[in-house]
């Protein structure tokens, strides 16, 4: 019992975070003279009360330092009890309990499926409220990503831990400072996001909802049609900018922020996630514009845009990009799985584990060639820890695994071969959209069977939690003593 | 260019042994009064011919002794260069270039998957050599799995480097000898499965040719309803007994009779194998018997063929399994990469690699969950070398990235999602059958697109190879003195 103490602390304590933060769809549905206000304030109260409750009754006078298999739950925790919580006022407004827990976990994990048909006629608090879902979903990731997950050595994450920590390059002291970084950034981008999009002529509550959905590459939208609705170049450019933006990893911008110079480009994830970005876009938008008549520039905005969209795993869409043809189907069923920077709001394999894993087998065809020769690998110019590159395979294989058991899975249910592949790929990758007329882009989760929707919120847990964290406590090792 | 000389020599000699093979289709064209038999005599002559002139000019007084980038570059080109001129007698017989090379790479390595359409009404002598070809082709791969990759190190082979050539446990002494047990115990079982066949019904010249394509877990038929033409419940048991006998590692059956004693069932990659058979056909089975309306032992029966002839990657089919439904659809899909045991005539990723995945996943998690652990990597009760584990990884990444590759390739061909990425499965890992219509167990790769066709012709030699056989050359070191 005393295990679990300063893990429900902490989960209490955000918890209570959490009703405060519900008390905002409750002011904009008053200001807009909704009655929902009245649900927004309840569920606030109630999940304000039991988040203190809990936080007070597991308060202990001494230290709550945490070992690692504490921290392991800790997060699994609060990620679970938050989205349950989340789901309270898609509950009291009618959605039933299965497709409430979808929608909550959708936005809070940053994934963006939805289930929910006539976005377009919904309550200004409701809209706000999955937007802030997703907001706070992502920088919660964005924190547990650079603070949390390193020190737990999760998939090779331990190579970010002398980043993030490293004493002699004294970017950052201490943890809690490095949060204040974090949201310090986080906020500023998305308000540089929100002014940005107004400037391109979008609503202002429209703008800092998809502000807030951009950056956390969460990609829930207030209307149907996504970001098709505004039908404007400019704010699709800008969406890409920000999209991009929330992909990048955290780190860099403090170390550009404390240094004063622009170390961004020298960070080695970028430079691959935007050579990948750049060359498919480029491919893919002149290949669209030839094969669908249409002008070049607008090929590749069109490209681009979904480009990001998938592999930022945000999930936006302007169009069914599925209708392209099959090498489109092909090649954004394939970015589904690649996912953003490390220490990002993005999820996915990761790009950086794409590096490990190059690297990985560039060394093993070096020796293949000259079994005598010494092989060192190497990550952004440094020597990799030597456990890195297990850990990264091994993250790989169950990614894979997972994504094929849960494939299955999703046919069981009854979902045909193309759509149960490709959602839960999308699902476990936190992306939004998958394949199909059902689950792509032009799709709704909504009419996906009741069962496989729980197949699917287990796996954007899964897959948010990057799987160790929760797969971890599968070792009976981990419940003892 | 004397870099070249042994690599040429041996592909002359085993260039000269298929001429000598094409024959026997020549000698049962001529017992039937065909006239194909010129064809086959002349192709014979030309191979023969060609290939003797190669070695002799290759040849060399000094030793031939090979480093270990030779022994790359003469499996690759044996492979090449065998399917090649297996390809002759296709053309030949009127078949494009395309058709002929892709039917003749198929049948050499062991895929199965035919252009032919009405393969009922062909000569003797042609379905004898499309048999002959993956005969040969299996007891290649076998030869070249025991004796040449494990001293190349392929994928992590090296770790049965030791189990084939400890001195030690001298078990077989020497390479010669070693080919010659090998060679024994694949006439032996062919010769047993034939007589069963027989026994069952099937007339004696079928028993023979599906006898090869079952030992060498190649799957060509005799007929357009592959194994299905025979409607007989007892041939389709001895062909589930005879595809997992060819799947099996062939170092255990030496082992077994050298010792005189059971040491299969020892055998780890053994146990997983028909654990994993037995449990899928069991499940599949009832659930197929239930959802379809048959006796629980007709379910049985269907699903053991097909589950058998999947991950051995022979590729027969006595039914569309496609039309059980998705969950069917979904579990061929992903069972197209499991493939049989190392050493053996099957492709696939294979078995032991999933062993040793496990084995580092669960090393990754105890070490999570405490950092501190000691954890061994054992397969099969023996501690796994410290390089395996990477290399089966490496092996592993490539095998997906070789997948996604082909899948988007084949997209670009004009062929549809499903198709493309499950005839890119199916390729690789040589198994035969894909999803879909055009592909799949019910279909023909002859309604493909040519340039698939190339596609498809090069995943083919790509995945027999283990890959790394041929990726290695693409690292310019390989080609420095």
């Amino acid at each position: 019992m005393i295990f679990l103490l300063p893990v429900l602390h902490v989960t209490g304590l955000l918890t209570a975070g959490l009703g405060l933060a519900m008390l905002l769809p409750a002011i904009v549905d008053v200001a807009a003279d909704n009655p929902d206000w009245q649900i927004f304030a309840a569920a606030a109260l109630l999940t304000w009360t039991l988040g203190t409750l809990m936080a007070l009754a597991t308060r202990r006078p001494d230290t709550m330092r945490m070992t690692v298999r504490q921290a392991f739950l800790m997060t699994a925790t609060v990620w679970v009890a938050l989205s349950a919580f989340s789901a309270l006022p898609f509950l009291a407004l009618g959605l039933d309990f299965d497709d409430a827990l979808f929608e909550a976990v959708s936005g809070f994990t940053t994934t963006g499926s939805t289930v929910i048909v006539g976005l377009d006629h919904l309550p200004p608090g409701l809209l706000l409220w999955r937007a802030l879902l997703q907001w706070i979903g992502g920088v919660g990731i964005v924190v547990m990503a650079i603070i949390i997950l390193p020190f737990l050595r999760v998939g090779g994450m331990q190579l970010f831990h002398t980043e993030s920590s490293d004493r002699s390059e004294k970017i950052v002291p201490r943890p809690v400072e490095l949060v204040g970084y974090i949201v310090s950034v986080y906020v500023g981008l998305t308000v540089a996001c929100a002014v940005s999009y107004m400037i391109a002529g979008m609503p202002p509550f429209d703008a800092v909802c998809h502000a807030m959905t951009t950056l956390s590459t969460g990609g829930f939208a207030n209307y149907d049609a996504s970001m098709g609705h505004f039908r404007s170049a400019q704010i699709e450019w800008f969406a890409v900018f920000f999209m991009l933006a929330g992909a990048f990893p955290f780190v860099a911008y403090i170390t550009m922020l404390k240094r004063e110079s622009f170390s961004l480009w020298r960070d080695p994830q970028v430079r691959v996630l935007m050579t990948l970005v750049v060359a498919i876009s480029l491919v893919l938008g002149v290949w669209v514009a030839r094969s669908q008549g249409m002008a070049v520039s607008d090929g590749v905005r069109l490209a681009a845009f979904h480009v990001v969209s998938i592999v930022t795993t945000t999930g936006y869409a302007t169009t069914d990009y599925l209708q392209w043809g099959a090498p489109a189907v092909a090649l954004f069923f394939l970015l589904t799985f690649v996912g953003g920077c490390t220490g990002s709001t993005a999820g996915g394999i990761k790009i950086y584990r794409f590096q490990v894993l190059w690297a990985t087998v560039k060394a093993h065809v070096q020796r293949l060639v000259r079994p005598s020769r010494l092989v060192t690998l190497r990550f952004g110019g440094r020597r990799l820890p030597e456990d890195v590159p297990a850990s990264v395979l091994a993250f790989l294989a169950v990614y894979i695994g997972t994504a094929a058991l849960f494939t299955l899975l999703l046919a069981m249910t009854g979902l045909d071969f193309v759509t149960a592949i490709s959602s839960a790929a999308t699902a476990i990758g936190n992306v939004g959209p998958g394949l199909g007329p059902i689950v792509g882009p032009a799709g709704n989760f909504t009419t996906v069977p009741d069962p496989a929707k729980w197949v699917l919120t287990a796996a954007m847990l899964l897959g948010r939690l990057e799987l160790f964290t929760l797969i971890v406590m599968l070792d009976p090792e981990f419940w003892r003593g």
